[in-house]
Parts: C-alpha cells; sequence; structure tokens
C-alpha cells in the first residue's frame, strides 16, 4: 500500500523538543523552531498582513501591531515587497512612453512573459519551452482540453475526481459535448470509499488499470482543493500512460507547494494559476505545460497571433507558425500589469528551492497536525497517532493534549501559553451539556500525499467558530458547515504562527460556545 | 452607393478658417481650432509622453520640454493619470489586507470587473448584461466561435476579410478544423477589387446576398486595421441576418473610436480589446458583447467557475448555473490588478460621449485629412477632393499645396510655420532628379467608413524615414514598405498635434531624402 510513503515530520519536532526542554505546545518551542529555520528571512520578502489593517480583526481583544496568522495561502497568497516596485515601473513606462514601452525597459511589454516562463518552469520540473505563462488556469485548461482531450468511439472517457474543482468539472464537461459525447457516460467521477473523504491511490490506479482501455483522458488536481491530499502524480501517470491515457494535471494548489517534476514524469500537459502558493495576486496570469514529446505533435487547438512565432509574427500573411512549445498556445498579448508581480514572486522562489520549501513545510504543516491531534483529535485518532509514531512506546502512556480535558503532548501539562486552562471551556462545557470538539483532519498524514494545508473538519458547525477566528486575525477559509482549511505556507508562515493559530483557536471556540 | 454617407469636415473647417481669417495650415489656425474644442480638457486626463521621456527621441532637434506627437492610440492608448492611483489602492489592499481584499475596498477582487461592464456597454450600445470584460481579446473570440459558429453540411462557411487581423484569422480558421470542416474550402476571404485597397461596402453586401445561403457566420472587423476602413456594420448585419447567418464583429479598433450601436443593430455578438481606444494599458482586459437575444439559448460553450451565478458558485456541486448574460461565459476569477486601468478609462469617456467624441474625431482627422492631401496629394486626388468639396468653384481656380510645389490650400502661400519654404526641399529634389513625394491615403475619405486613422501609403519607402519621424517624436506605426498608420485619438489629440505632425514628416522627408 502507499499509505505512508515518507517519513512523518514528528520525529524531528520530538527530538528538538527533548533537546530543549520545551514541549511542542509551548511558545519556546514554536519560537526555537523558528531560530533554527533556514527559510525564516523569506518572510521579510513579504508584506505579512497585520492585525490593525484587516477589517475582520475586533482591535480590541488583539494586539494591532501584531501580524495576523495568515493561513490561506492556498486561496491568495500575500504580497511580495518588490510588487508594488515592479508594478510601479511599468506604469512608469506607461506614463512617460506610451507605446514605447513595448520594447524598452525591464519587462517589455512585449515579451514580459518570456524569460518568467522558463523560470516558473523550475517549480514545475519543466525543461526550457515547456511552460508559458498566460490567460487564467480554467482558459488553460480549456485550450489544453481542446488539443488533448482528443475522444475516439472507442476510448472517449474521463477520468476525474468526483470533487473536481467546479471550474475543471465544467471544463471537461463542456468539452467533451464540444466533441459531441455525453458527460453522463463520458465522465468518471472517482469518489472516495464510502465513509471515506479522500482518494485512496490504490482506487485511483486500479480504476485506471480496470477502465483505462476506455479512457482517453485522466485530469486530476495535483493537490486536492478540498481535502488538501496530494495525489501521487508520478505514478497515476505512468499507469495511465501504460493503459493508453493522456494524463493532465492542474496544479493550482501544488505548484510554489510540493516538488513536481512534470518533464521526468512524463506528463502529458498540466495548467496552474499564480495567485495561491505563487504569490501573484488575485486573478494574475496562469502557467500551462506541454511537455516536449508534445512540440511537434499535429493536435488541434485554437490559436492566435501571440502564439505566432516573434521573428515572423508582424508580417501578417496569415500563415500560422507557431512557437514550438508552450508559446505557441497563447492567444493574444501580454498584459504588462501582470507580469511585474509575477518577477516579484519568482524572484523569492529563486532564493530557496522546491526541495529546502518542502523539507520546512512537511515540518511546520507536521507541527500543526501535532497540535491538532493533541488537542482536538478522536481518541481513536489520537491512538492511532500515538501508535503509528510509537509515542505510547517510548512515553509508557497515551498522549494527547485535549480541549476537553485530555492529555497534552509528552507531559501531560494542561496549561495553554496565555496562561489560561485548555481545559476551562471543556469542563464548562461538559457541566452546560456542550457538546466536545472534536476535529478529524481530512487531509494525508502521509507527507507524501499533502502539501501545506490541512483541511480541519469539526464536529460541529463552525460559522461561528470561524467569525471568532477572523475577529482574533486568523485568516483561512470556511467550508461550511463543519470544515475550515488552513495552510501555514512554508515561504512566510512560522512556527510561531502555528502557535498562535492554536491559541487564537482555542479562544475562538470558547468565545463561540460560550 | 455607399461612398458617401455623412458630411465631410472640411466645409466646417474652411468656414472657419475663413471666419478667422487663417488658413488651413497655419499653427493659428490649429490653435484656434483647439480654442474652441469642447474637449480639449481632456488632454489632461492622461499622460502625453513628452519629447524628453522618448527614447526614440533626438533631444537635439525638439524642444525636449514639449508633447510628443501621439498618434498611435491605435495600437496603444496612453495612460489615464487616475490610473496609477487605483492601482496602487489595490496594490495597497494586497499588501495589508491579503485575502480580505476579494471582498473589500473600491474594487473588490471578486466583482471587480462587475459595474464596468455596463459602463463599457455603454461605448458599443450595450444593454445591461450584454458586455463581461474578461481575458485578452482573441480568447473572448474563440469563446465566441465555440458558440456562434455553428456549421451544419448546408452551411459552413464563414465570411470574412480577406486581410483580417492575423489573430482573427487563426482563430477562425483553428475554430474551423475544430468543428471538423476545410478552412480551405470554409473560408470566404473578401479581397478588394482588383487595384483597390478597401472593400467595397456593397461588395461586402452583393457577397452575402449572393453566397448567404451557404454562410454559417459572417465575421469582421468593424473598423479595419490596416486601411482605418470602418465597416457598415448595421447593414452588413441586417444584410447578413436576412440571408440567415450569424453576424459578430471584432471591434478592437472601433470601440472608444466610433459611434457603435450592437444591441440595436441586433449584432449576435463582439468583442474587442481596451488597449487601444480605450486607454486600458497593454494586454489588459477584452470586452465581449452577447446580445440580449441569446441570452437563453442553448449554444454549446466553454464553461468555467466564473460564469457560475454568483449566488451559487461556491456551494462547489458541480451543476452549472450560468449568468444569462456575457458574465457566463467568465472562465477564471478576474485580475485584481487589471481592473483598476479600465476603470480609470471609463471615468474620462463618462466625461463626455461618442457622439461628441465622434464629431470632433472627424474634425480632427478631416484636418489631417486635408492637410495631407493639400501637401502629399496625387494631382488626380487633389482634383477629386477639391471637386467633390467644390473648392474649385468657390476659389476660381485648384488647390493645393504640394511638398514639391503646388498651391497650398486657398491662398497659395508657402511658408510653413516655422518659416522655411515647403517647396525647399521639393525644389532641390528635382534639381537632383529625386522623387517627388507622393501619399494615397488608403483609408475612405466618407466620415462614416472610418474612425480617427487615416492609413498613409508614400510613393517611397518610409524606412527612413519613419526613423526621422520617430527621432522627432512622433509616435505613429509602420507597415513595411510604404505605409504609416496615423490616428489622433480624439480624446487626447489637438489640431496642434495634427500641425505639428505636418511640420515633423516634412521635416522628416527632407532628413531622410537628403
Ligand atoms: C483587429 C484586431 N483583432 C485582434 C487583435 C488581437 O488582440 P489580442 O492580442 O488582444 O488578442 C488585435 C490586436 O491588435 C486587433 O487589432
Ligand atoms: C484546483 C483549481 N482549479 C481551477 C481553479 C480555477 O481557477 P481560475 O479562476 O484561475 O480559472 C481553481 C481556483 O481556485 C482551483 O483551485
Amino acid at each position: 500500500s502507499k499509505e505512508i510513503t515518507a517519513p512523518h515530520p514528528l520525529e524531528p519536532l520530538r527530538q528538538i523538543s527533548k533537546q530543549i526542554g520545551h514541549d511542542l505546545d509551548t511558545v519556546e518551542f514554536a519560537q526555537h523552531m523558528d531560530s533554527i529555520d533556514p527559510l525564516r528571512h523569506l518572510r521579510n520578502e513579504f508584506h505579512y498582513p497585520k492585525m490593525k489593517t484587516l477589517g475582520s480583526v475586533d482591535q480590541s481583544i488583539v494586539n494591532p501591531e501584531e501580524d495576523c496568522v495568515y493561513f490561506c495561502g492556498n486561496s491568495l497568497g500575500i504580497c511580495p515587497k518588490k510588487t508594488r516596485e515592479y508594478v510601479t515601473i511599468e506604469v512608469d513606462k506607461w506614463e512617460k512612453t506610451g507605446l514605447e514601452g513595448h520594447t524598452n525597459g525591464d519587462l517589455p511589454w512585449a515579451w514580459c512573459d518570456e524569460g518568467l516562463d522558463d523560470q516558473m518552469g523550475v517549480l514545475v520540473g519543466a525543461k526550457k519551452g515547456e511552460v508559458g505563462i498566460m490567460n487564467g488556469l480554467t482558459v488553460n485548461l480549456h485550450l489544453l482540453l481542446v488539443s488533448f482531450y482528443r475522444p475516439k468511439p472507442e476510448r472517449y472517457k474521463v477520468l476525474l475526481e468526483g470533487h473536481a474543482f467546479p471550474s475543471d468539472h465544467y471544463a471537461i464537461e463542456s468539452q467533451i459535448r464540444l466533441k459531441g459525447y455525453d458527460p453522463k457516460d463520458a465522465m468518471i467521477c472517482l469518489e472516495p470509499k464510502e465513509g471515506e473523504t479522500i482518494l485512496r491511490h490504490e482506487d485511483i490506479l486500479r480504476t485506471i488499470e480496470e477502465q483505462g482501455d476506455s479512457i482517453a483522458l485522466v485530469c486530476f488536481s495535483g493537490v486536492q482543493y478540498y481535502t488538501g491530499q496530494k495525489f501521487l502524480m508520478e505514478e497515476i501517470t505512468r499507469v495511465g500512460h501504460k493503459k493508453g491515457c493522456v494524463v493532465g494535471w492542474d496544479l493550482a494548489h501544488a505548484v510554489g507547494n510540493v516538488e513536481i517534476s512534470l518533464h521526468d514524469w512524463g506528463v502529458d500537459f498540466a495548467c496552474w494559476c499564480t495567485y495561491k502558493y505563487l504569490n501573484s495576486g488575485a486573478g494574475c496570469l496562469a502557467g500551462l505545460f506541454i511537455h516536449e514529446k508534445h512540440f511537434n505533435n499535429s493536435y488541434p487547438r485554437l490559436t492566435g497571433w501571440w502564439g505566432h512565432q516573434l521573428t515572423t509574427r508582424f508580417e501578417m500573411d496569415n500563415n500560422f507558425h507557431p512557437y514550438p512549445g508552450a508559446l505557441g498556445y497563447r492567444l493574444c498579448n501580454t498584459p504588462g500589469l501582470l507580469c511585474p508581480p509575477i518577477k516579484a514572486s519568482l524572484e523569492i522562489f529563486q532564493k530557496t528551492s522546491m526541495s529546502e520549501l518542502t523539507k520546512k513545510s512537511r515540518l511546520l504543516t507536521g507541527y500543526l497536525e501535532a497540535r491538532i491531534i493533541a488537542k482536538y483529535g478522536y481518541p481513536d485518532t489520537q491512538r492511532q497517532y500515538n501508535k503509528t509514531h510509537r509515542l505510547i512506546e517510548e512515553n509508557g502512556e497515551s498522549i494527547g493534549e485535549h480541549v476537553n480535558g485530555a492529555q497534552s503532548i509528552e507531559n501531560g501539562a494542561q496549561s495553554t501559553e496565555n496562561g489560561a486552562q485548555s481545559t476551562e471551556n471543556g469542563g464548562e462545557s461538559d457541566k452546560n451539556g456542550a457538546k466536545r470538539i472534536y476535529v478529524e483532519i481530512l487531509t494525508p498524514s502521509d507527507v507524501n500525499q499533502r502539501g501545506a494545508q490541512l483541511s480541519l473538519s469539526f464536529n460541529i458547525n463552525i460559522t461561528q467558530v470561524f467569525e471568532e477566528l477572523r475577529k482574533r486575525g486568523v485568516v483561512c477559509d470556511e467550508r461550511k458547515p463543519r470544515v475550515i482549511r488552513v495552510a501555514p505556507a512554508p515561504l512566510y508562515c512560522s512556527f510561531e504562527d502555528v502557535h498562535r493559530f492554536m491559541k487564537y483557536l482555542d479562544q475562538a471556540l470558547n468565545a463561540a460556545l460560550e
């Protein structure tokens, strides 16, 4: 089975905790982790929003001067400090020189995306020319489907997630219709096993093995937007290819979040947006990947003048000569104001690497996971977690910090960092007959099957809790009625952010359940 | 015949010239025209580039403090002063609040295009909901073709211009292939009559009448990018519909330039870019129009989550419920940084109207036309122009100012505004045996069949002349080997700009032909 494919970060976290003599749930531990984080300086590359600038925050219950807790990089990344400067340069240029901006300055508009595309390609393991920057994600997905979804009567189906992101679902659905097939019949929407929330890797593989002969295209997200599950892209691609399917990936939640090797994996196509972990701003230009092996294919495609080679583009003779790679898929001239944010973003990624980021990310999200399980885990989950990580053997007893009075990690102490008893609410609640709070983490515990995000499913409606979190400057994402998604992005989030998140979650639960 | 459909602006220009006692070719005349221009204040809404900030300008031969001559609004409009402020507001918001920017501030990114779309709709005569702002032009054209090009075996052809803008040509070509037809057979590329450069309106109509039964789609540009010819959209649409064709327009060079009534004309669809006469910056978001009569059609379309109605968009149940109008065609979330420039641009248009702008534009371009014909017109053209406008009868003699010594407009004086003899070069050239310079205006003289742009075709290779123009701060567009396109945009260009253009053209010709 593929359920556990990489070492779990709890091990090093516990070792460090022992070394420094501070438990995982202490601010000292979190601060120590930050002090030894080799990427901690990267937070300074961003404008990390402050409590005082967030409209949702109740300034009377937080320190307005503090940073908020920004755990929403899976939805919208924060603003690199260089963005303003680079955007201003382009506005200046337009003001001062008009048309000359097309061919002059730092990012000449006529080719401002070129160069940035290959830099972005590094983040997905692409070779030169395999990545282009253009349009939005869903537009790119359509452009790719026009080329790569080529149904034939004996092989016309698309295998996708039953809970694919709606835009992907709609895109695939409409492309199936466009090509004359019936989505009801042609879409294989893979559902998790009864009672489960994530798709098991082996079930994906088995479906491909079993139905692959009728499948024209396998199209999944690299990281699932709702559950945070990372699919094992390499093997799915390989198995898909073995069955003769085309395999493409929507990397919206994967790029800048997890390690990806599109070229080496032989992935046929991929696309992604840049406003999540790539921090390029709402609706910014999206990425598009075409594997080199497809550079000379003669698949159908939608064409436009910007896909025409630059050397002869302006001869205007209406004979289309596309760039061989991803750039050939461009239709329109590139928005001059959208490349500066991408440049600012990529410069930060160039100060590190996806492998360094992944190392940190696993620790950071692993830390969050450990804290959540210890405090809000269902007894069974705690038991299982402890057993998996041999916490029971080491300590000779079960370990768990629970809002409702279970033991805290490793030492059984129940005080929270702000001195309040973490059981306070739990105890009262019990007296009042209120429900115990439990959290199920929908995201796999296997670090190879997730990125930064954890999806937390509460045993209560969290509408009010979410409001209380917002009041405390916790920026995350609510999926009604029970789920919040939290993503400590390793580029700019800290261990102390995780610690503060736990504190505010405790407060928010107390406030909401009062 | 439709050759002349509206009164020509020469008449009022000459009346004013008489009134004030200054000939058309004097700086006094140009300055007077500016002083009585009710839209002259709108130039202040823009950063009109200066000589000193243009890299192409030779600062030693111009006054660096002066404005350049920006006649390139047909290619890239100049920057509205408010753009910087509005862009900065969005960068600020992102820096300070991250995700909150989606639903807060002046232009909440989650619906920043909504509202602007209807404002933009005013410029094309659309009703509420008929216009959306999204993607780039060629992407929108593709989205529209997917819906509106529905070939059937007995009616599958597309009627387009033989010299359509390449991107349109490619888009149509690839869509024909996508739908299983052969572009060679299915594209009717209408060519001008032998020896002519513009398509005659009656020939377009006749082609539709004759071949319309096999034509699925008539798709033209509203204003031709190369010749500046404005097609008579209303009648072409009507005749197309009478023959059962769908009729769509690419308004790239028409929007913000000429009066358009898409709704009233019953146009099926249209699209346009916003970086030309709409001054929204290179590659900014494009417009898309769907006529109200199509709101409830069941044509095929490419779908994405942003076309889903906002009220239920985030329920994520994968049942697509589109907005009824143009917004239903949106695929992706909107780039937050591209709406501020559109807002800045539209605010300026709201200070006037397309009918006021057209009034000025006709005078301004008419003035340029008169100056060009008088100075560089072929004798036949001059004769014809004079005859058409009854200049001969009024003055009792032929009128013409020619670089090579012909008479100047109305008074026969040959001095140019800088005191030099305009015949100087002409005379020397004759001695040296150099060629006389003639310019043919490719653009129709009928103001109903053109907008701001004139396409000037020289009887010489203009590569060097163009370089000399650039050195003097004349920003216009070269189409090798003989054509320059000049467009005095009525929002920000002045009569004195035209006058200065004539001066610099004279200088540039002299310098290039030395
Ligand atoms: C008439 C016309 N159509 C299409 C285009 C292509 O525009 P885009 O690059 O915005 O898709 C242009 C660009 O100048 C144009 O002038
Ligand atoms: C997995 C996934 N696919 C597609 C999209 C749609 O993106 P866009 O609006 O950029 O087309 C998103 C947006 O969040 C996403 O998360």
